[in-house]
């Protein structure tokens, strides 16, 4: 894909339809509870209608889906953690030992995991969409080339469009990345013009030397490479990760197949923030999980405009706050669908009558 | 029961089993993960070890009992909602049709309706432990006698009592009851101290007018029954409910029987606050839902010591948190269970093996 057939691609997103939100709306203002008595419930089960076009939306079946790539800046030693782990804790989640993927196992959630720049070759069932062996160095030349990001993002909206086919109801959008506290930070400040401090958080958890040097690097990478906050991609390919890009794809994808698309933690959110840069309609179809306790999180979902349901205190990544968000969104769906109206709830005569005949009754 | 039997049984209460919780948080320390990297989650797992005696424990069969009952302070236009909804609403919620039972329902999550105190006779599948056609106007007299408040408490007992014979691994407490948030603002200030401001919301959605006239009722009433906080049955007989006192005592039956506790919004929580006061131990067994809209619900949770983990901005009632909170106590069971640890999450030579001989496969 080039970048002109992307900015082409963006034009096309259309992600909701108004008239059946507008017809949950009104069905969930009938439902007999006092007005706005199950708050974000009732906002998501609206949006949830617009994106499924379904008045009495389902989600039955979710899945996450797990972009995964290697950080060439990870040399600076701006994580506690081997590279290696990247690889590793790939297979891992298709083996369901991860935290994510434990959790998802657990509820029939579908887990899809994706190389797309991993720095060592992954085994089946990983999908093979590796664009590079990790990105370079970014405090020394842009992580990877302007096209390679256009790559990547293209990466996310194929595994979007292939959910579509294989009849997910629901995205949630994961990575695994050593480093990629760091170039999310960074690609957090240089579209927001954030400083080092509001993004910069302890990742897997550095020590007070560790943190220092991330903070150093994140700074010294902004000064070398000026990314355009007016241009993602500029921003994406300079700054940011393969899993990033991807991510952010993974998002426009979303917003194309009109899939609801739920937001992990700091990197999902960061790369959601990208995708709602490229494209403003991709809000339409993003739902907030957990808050991570990763310092930037709440500074990104300002950005957005959105607020997470989920104070779990959680900053394992992976995509683990989707499937709890899954759960929460079947929830929406579940009083959307099955909860009386007002004029359902009436308790007349011929129920009534069918009860008095099962049970001694009478009302006072 | 009288009153001396409850405080006897009160001091049998002893929710936890240490060495198990030990072991679970040994295990816990030992996942592949950068430590409490998965926050609550964690902490639940270990929680639910130690209550469960299981070290990875398993909340298949989960129930939400609702206690209901009316209040005769509605007399006194502290409601919006015509008192016969408390009678309604209970049937509805075990025709699946409420906001709580649909969320419930689709989960397969039991629902259990017992009528306390409602103020008509109830039919079956409602469960009837009946002590009086709704309460006293308690600007006037006490809402109950003082046995009927220990009474209530039986009630409570007793259904946790039950649910641990048929095998319910994890109960919520909910409620149904009109008025029933001007009783827990009372209840909730006589037991703390708190002022009627800091404890007293609008409710199922009270006019500015109506507002005012129940933080007038509520101040009344305190001042005339001088309820002693030292006392939490002299609190709930004269300004609680039977719905306060039975769930009151659902928490410390759950105690009793080492079953997780969900707590949902203000009313359970107020309840739990009473049930705390009575047996300290009990806060061993609850788990917070989510943060209620109502003003005087975070009031509680930190006079609890404990956080809720869920920010919905719901204020139905019912038990409508319970369900949603379920799903997140079993995503910190899947966790516990199938996260492999450091040891087990290493790729070793078989494991390598193996794969490559499905796949062609290189570590770089």
């Amino acid at each position: 894909m080039t970048e002109s057939e992307l900015h082409a691609l963006l034009q096309t997103i259309d992600p909701v339809d108004p008239a059946v939100r507008d017809a949950a709306a009104v069905r969930q203002a009938a439902l007999a509870k006092p007005p706005k008595s199950l708050g974000k419930l009732e906002d998501f089960a609206i949006r949830l209608a617009g994106i499924t076009g379904q008045e009495k939306p389902k989600l039955d079946c979710c899945r996450v889906i797990v972009l995964a790539a290697d950080n060439g800046v990870v040399e600076e030693g701006v994580s506690c953690t081997p590279q290696s782990v990247t690889w590793s804790q790939c297979v891992n989640m298709t083996r369901y030992m991860t935290g994510m993927s434990a959790l998802a196992h657990a509820s029939g959630d579908d887990v899809v995991v994706c190389d797309v720049g991993v720095a060592a070759d992954c085994p089946a069932p990983i999908i093979n969409r590796k664009l590079r062996y990790g990105t370079a160095n970014l405090t020394r030349e842009p992580a990877m080339t302007r096209q390679q990001a256009v790559d990547a993002i293209a990466v996310g909206i194929e595994l979007a469009h292939q959910a579509k086919l294989d009849g997910i109801d629901c995205v949630g959008v994961g990575e695994m990345g050593i480093g990629n506290t760091t170039t999310s930070a960074l690609v957090l400040s240089a579209l927001t013009g954030l400083s080092v401090e509001q993004v910069t958080g302890r990742g897997g958890g550095l020590t007070d030397e560790g943190f220092a040097k991330k903070k150093q690097v994140i700074a010294h990478a902004l000064a070398l490479h000026h990314p355009d906050p007016e241009d993602p991609i500029d921003v994406l390919h300079k700054v940011g990760g393969l899993d990033l890009a991807a991510m952010c794809g993974t998002f426009i994808g979303c917003a194309l197949e009109r899939i609801p698309a739920v937001v992990d933690g700091y990197i999902s959110i960061v790369a959601a923030l990208a995708a709602v840069r490229l494209c403003p309609a991709v809000r339409e179809v993003l739902f907030l999980s957990h808050a991570s306790f990763e310092v930037g999180y709440r500074k990104a979902a300002e950005q957005i405009g959105l607020e997470p349901c989920l104070l779990m205190d959680m900053r394992l990544g992976e995509g683990s706050g989707c499937p709890l968000m899954f759960r929460i969104l079947q929830g929406a769906c579940a009083v959307q669908t099955h909860m009386a109206t007002f004029a359902e709830a009436a308790i007349n005569d011929d129920y009534l009558t069918e009860i008095r005949a099962k049970d001694s009754f009478t009302v006072r």
